[in-house]
């Protein structure tokens, strides 16, 4: 797809209710971003794992609960994710998957039908996306929502907590937030703990052990305008960093920025679909 | 110990720092509620499970986290929770555990040293105690603390979102409140995620299956002014309800009222303690 047909598209998608959304992405029909897509609903980062992974996931999830904020978890041989919504089938329903392999990533597709197995455990964690809404309703300006693109991220110096074979450093977004907005931006975000909660750094870059903010390890670069200053929250990307070191023989995450769109209300105190009758 | 012996104990040990009451809990000098203990760290429900359940019983967490806010689990073969102190044996430094044999209460101890296994994991579940020094700093009245008893604890008929073999009604815990602290009560309890949130039920018992105040299922009856509503939040003892359906061939539980007492502080956003350098 050019870039101007992917543009086009996107708009389109805007437009669209959760349920069209998902439908388009497990037809295959598009593979990018979600920023801003399913107004309202809460989005997710994926890690699909052996069950034999699980349990060291979940303690490195509890140890990180701003890089990871667990927001659902498939049933055993099952690739539904049932409390986070009414049709959620993990296997297709994620615009962009990526493959690692004993901790290498080896391929991006849209479908992963064919890789699934029983023992696999797919991990749902929360989205600062969800935070942007609030943000923007109080009239503060994101850039990478104004102008389409992938926010930008970034490995840091900053440790995680690990957990059997899982550690390596937070992965942060980053965003230009114009200096008089900051506060507000930290009292808005906090109220989201499912969703990374309060920023982990605000200003310098160094300090957290990014040497450029032109050069995002994931997502697009961002200029950080004279009357703006760096904000930097912990990301759902962090377990990808994990990943790499732990070398599962299989893992599948989503591509960072294409997020599984769930049917949660993103202001909902507990992320559990109220669906199931619960 | 008599009543009166231990209403001194207890006093005794509300003037001691973390340290102190651990130490004491420790030597087996204490077996009784921490209600207003370590006042400003956070308190914990406790569940030891087999490896085998650990990944149904996360699962559990997760989709009832208003009841079972995750913050710790033990690493594979340690008894020590290091995510939550200096110094935490999960062993010897809850004040009373009870034992649970195929879903079946079978004894109350002190000490879980010799029942100690490699292959149990230990769950931590925040705790409502953490939210009422909030409520009492603004000036909400306890009786239980005021009057120093255990809170009335009750099941519901409000259903859990099941994990595997777990699932049974949400177990909740119960507070009269003055009816014009109602809606403050709610706010400030709100704010604590790791301890339960906002209540999930204000006024009629009967609307969600309590059949009568007076007859708690675990801690002590408290009457209701007439000034006052009872006020219903999920309670970190559901996960003891559960098991009993679940039946593990071995579950230990803390004894209701009778908490973990952390290192954490109880204001912190995420409780990972500050001493592990992270």
């Amino acid at each position: 797809m050019s870039q101007a047909q992917h543009q086009s598209h996107y708009t389109q998608l805007r437009a669209l209710q959760t349920e069209a959304v998902r439908d388009i992405v497990r037809a295959g029909d598009y593979s990018g971003h979600t920023t801003g897509l399913a107004a309202g609903r809460l989005q997710a980062n994926v890690v699909i794992l052996p069950e034999d992974h699980a349990v060291d996931f979940l303690r490195f999830c509890q140890r990180n609960a701003k890089a990871c904020p667990l927001v659902g978890v498939s049933d055993r041989a099952s690739p539904m994710m049932h409390t986070l919504g009414a049709d959620i089938d993990i296997r297709t329903d994620v615009p962009s998957y990526r493959i690692y392999r004993n901790g290498v990533v080896e391929q991006e597709v849209t479908d992963i039908s064919d890789l699934w197995r029983d023992d696999l455990v797919a991990f749902a964690l929360g989205c600062s996306f969800t935070f942007e809404r609030a943000l923007m309703a109080d009239g503060i300006r994101l850039h990478h929502i104004e102008r389409n693109f992938t926010i930008p991220m970034y490995r840091t110096s900053v440790p995680t907590e690990p957990a059997g074979p899982f550690n390596g450093g937070v992965v942060v977004s980053m965003r230009p937030i114009a200096r008089a907005d900051v506060d507000r931006t930290r009292e808005i975000s906090a109220r989201y703990p499912f969703a990374h909660g309060a920023p982990i750094h605000v200003g310098e870059p160094h300090a957290i052990g990014i040497a450029s903010l032109d050069e995002p390890d994931w997502g697009d670069a961002c200029a950080v305008g004279d009357d703006e200053v760096p904000v930097f929250w912990a990301c759902g990307v962090t377990p990808q960093n994990a990943v790499l070191n732990a070398k599962p023989d299989i893992c599948i995450t989503h591509t960072p920025g294409c997020m599984l769109v769930t049917d949660i209300d993103e202001n909902q105190e507990v992320p559990v679909y109220a669906g199931t009758g619960r």
